[in-house]
């Protein structure tokens, strides 16, 4: 099951130039590149005319061209020229998905163009903020995971799982067991955990040069429609901030992570990270990326893990623990959008 | 969907010996081998005691013995000795398919065996001339191609596309641009392009040491059914023919093409080339028959690039074009030969 | 069609220890351990939380912890620690699968388990007689096959094949002529072939230094529900035992293999060989090893093609000879087990 009118991440901004870029969303083949003024466009990767992928073709200024018998389409889709003849069908197009451009992402809206809408993208401007270092993922290549979508939105919303995935990493004694709230929004559920005189993640203690003995740690997903998630995770001394207070003046980081549905059991992880500690300094980024991944890599594993056991056993009965309030929160709110979706289609 | 009354090329003839071949045809597994004598043989590539592919077994004079049980099967497909028992039951056989051997190749047919034809092979006599040069098909071994094997009629009988694919071998300006004539016969489908004041193949001009500045060019295909193609193409100084008058004159390759299904999505392509120009130059027949390969992978490339497309989108919405005239009587022709086997059958 | 009231082999004794071994059987993922007492424990390998594999988790004590969530469940598949919660519920349990260990295997019970008994594990005593030298199969890892489990059963229960498909190592003329005796028990069909003035097998002539000019030699297989074969095969000087006599005065060797399904269409094959001649010889005992593979590689070469056909091909034709009548006793006999089973079920 896909949303379709929502807003996904169809490529880091740096992915896109000249070339087609080909890539899969929803189960559509998709071409992305930018026109000569740099503007991202993505087309159906089919020529309406044989099924040729239009990736196989060239670009030729502002349209791509059939790399089998040379019809050229325009970046709105319209085939412009059809060698050897004069007259084109009005019904020569392909799709034309709408994109923006936004925070070093290009986004792309899979579904009912009418219902196209800037405002239903996440909530990331902090990617935009001066004051924190913002490091985009894995060498701005996206992460194939074989598995649905959405186990990354339950992946994020139960951050208890750190624990008992990334014990060396991030994972810290109590955390598992303090609890969370939950709350509920229009399009987003929000997780969150504050756990006093708690042991900070190791790995951020560190690139932070943190080492109080007497911390307080947060952990805060806020999931918005379909599965961008805002990860803000951070510590400082106990008693300096509390739950209610600036986190800023802890050391704070936000993890922007979305997962890109390709196909039912396939999809791409987009990233980056806004951190308020190290700013500015370029070594530390370059350890931190290659930390992200391998942490992401260990989620990933977990993920595929279920994938597998989901496919093959999709009836086996299952349980339901505390900590999952906010993940079954948010498959109400996927399935809500979802009844909404066919009820206007 | 498949014709199965109709000849298909099984091998080049020197692909099959002593040795069984084991090739699946129309997603029937069939084995091929020669009798003492020299005969081809095609049988099904089955035991019909245990279902070992019989092409795992050995032969013993014209027969083949299962590598099981040691059923002993003649060229015919009766089972002729089983070993313990004296008597052989009268349906202890195998299917054996007519094969024919005509111009280096070995033609099987797949269907009713009561409607077998000679005279329905196709009109490839030339290969037999000998004012030209054949030379036959990457080594004689057919290329796979992850298609269905109309997509290679589409491919021949439209031969605009030279001027996007094979742009530097064999395409030429304004090649996209002169109109084709269509004709329909009762078994085939001819399509004709002649160009006047026209750029000659670069790839054949070099190798025929054609330089003329001023020159005509054709185009024209014969699509017999199922599958099995005429490619006539050459080129001459301007006016020195005319699209009427004896292109032997010209230098003139035929190139005879055929594509038979293995699975619905895969094909083997045999071809070879009749060439009246360098004939019996054995240096350039070297690298004629490396060139066309590459030229055929390239549309191997197209053919597949369209499969994946079919198959994922099968019912996407398509456009016709001015040049698919040729195309669009060809498969009308192979529908009413296909519903023409339904009411037979 | 799988039989699920039944015993099958899941892994050597000594493939199985303190780290999860993940296998599935009857198309079910198992996780496979030992307690810290060193017994056996199979188990759905599915947190009932999350279906993550448990063996992706870690083991604590007798108990295994779900990699996502920190799950603890006991060796009985209960759900015993929930972090973050005090109560568990009651279905937060996994599925544990009754298993036996016996002659160096590891038996596990797949269907109900109001009906497991040990009273019909296999006949398999003589891997525990001290008169004889047991081999384990394969340096104790199973063999895989492509291939339903079955086509195992039809292998051994046909001994003829040796002629063909192990003529250098086991063949010997004539043997295909001998006919055999099909004898048919409550859970078993035996077959047996005494042949006299025969060769021996060539490579345990070898083996034994069997060197007589007149041989008399046997064949027989059990085969006990589901797929338990015991082949007993042999040789002495021709009229020194006879058909009734006491074949431990002979060359023999009892093979005991089994076939466990993995899927429909792929097996494992576990096995071991109890020889009564260089009994206790290591440096025999090391080539025997080798050549055992080497000669099961052969027949699972064979099933695998039995098995392209099988599935390419379900309704093609087949016919029956004199020496399939114990295979064809042994099909029957598993179709009423399975017709027993779902009519219990």
């Amino acid at each position: 099951m896909f949303l379709r009118n929502c807003w996904y991440v169809a490529a880091y901004s740096s992915e896109i130039g000249d070339m087609p870029l080909a890539r899969t969303f929803l189960n559509e083949p998709v071409l992305l590149y930018r026109t000569v003024g740099g503007k991202p466009v993505a087309l159906e990767d089919r020529c309406c005319h044989r099924n040729l992928p239009l990736s196989m073709g060239r670009r030729e200024g502002d349209c791509i061209r059939c790399g089998y018998h040379g019809l050229k389409f325009d970046a709105a889709g319209q085939c412009v020229e059809i060698p050897g003849q004069k007259e084109i069908p009005r019904e020569a197009q392909v799709r034309s998905y709408p994109v923006v451009e936004r925070w070093n992402f290009v986004w792309i809206w899979m579904g009912d163009v009418s219902k196209c809408d800037e405002s239903q993208l996440p909530h990331w401007d902090c990617a935009n903020d001066t004051s924190v270092t913002t490091t985009l993922g894995n060498n701005e290549k996206p992460l194939p995971m074989k598995c649905n979508w959405e186990l990354n939105n339950d992946n994020l919303l139960d951050l208890v799982h750190v624990v008992y995935i990334h014990a060396a990493t991030l994972g810290g004694a109590g955390l598992d067991t303090t609890p969370v709230t939950t709350e509920r929004f229009d399009r987003s559920i929000k997780m969150t955990r504050w756990s006093e005189h708690a042991d900070p993640p190791p790995l951020l203690a560190r690139l932070a040069g943190f080492n109080s003995p007497d911390a307080d740690r947060w952990q805060a997903t806020v999931c918005e429609i379909p599965s961008h998630c805002t990860i803000d995770v951070g510590f400082c001394t106990h008693g300096t901030i509390g739950r209610d207070g600036d986190w800023d003046q802890g050391s704070r980081l936000r993890a922007l992570i979305t997962a890109t549905p390709e196909t039912d059991t396939t999809s791409f992880m987009f990233y980056c990270q806004c951190r308020n500690f190290a700013v500015g300094d370029a070594e530390v980024s370059r350890n931190f990326i290659g930390h992200v991944r391998d942490i992401f890599m260990e989620d990933i594993t977990v993920m595929e893990g279920q994938q597998r056991i989901n496919s093959a056993m999709p009836n086996a009965p299952r349980i339901e623990i505390r900590a999952d309030t906010p993940v079954v929160a948010m498959h109400r709110l996927v399935e809500k959008f979802a009844a909404a979706e066919k009820l206007s289609s």
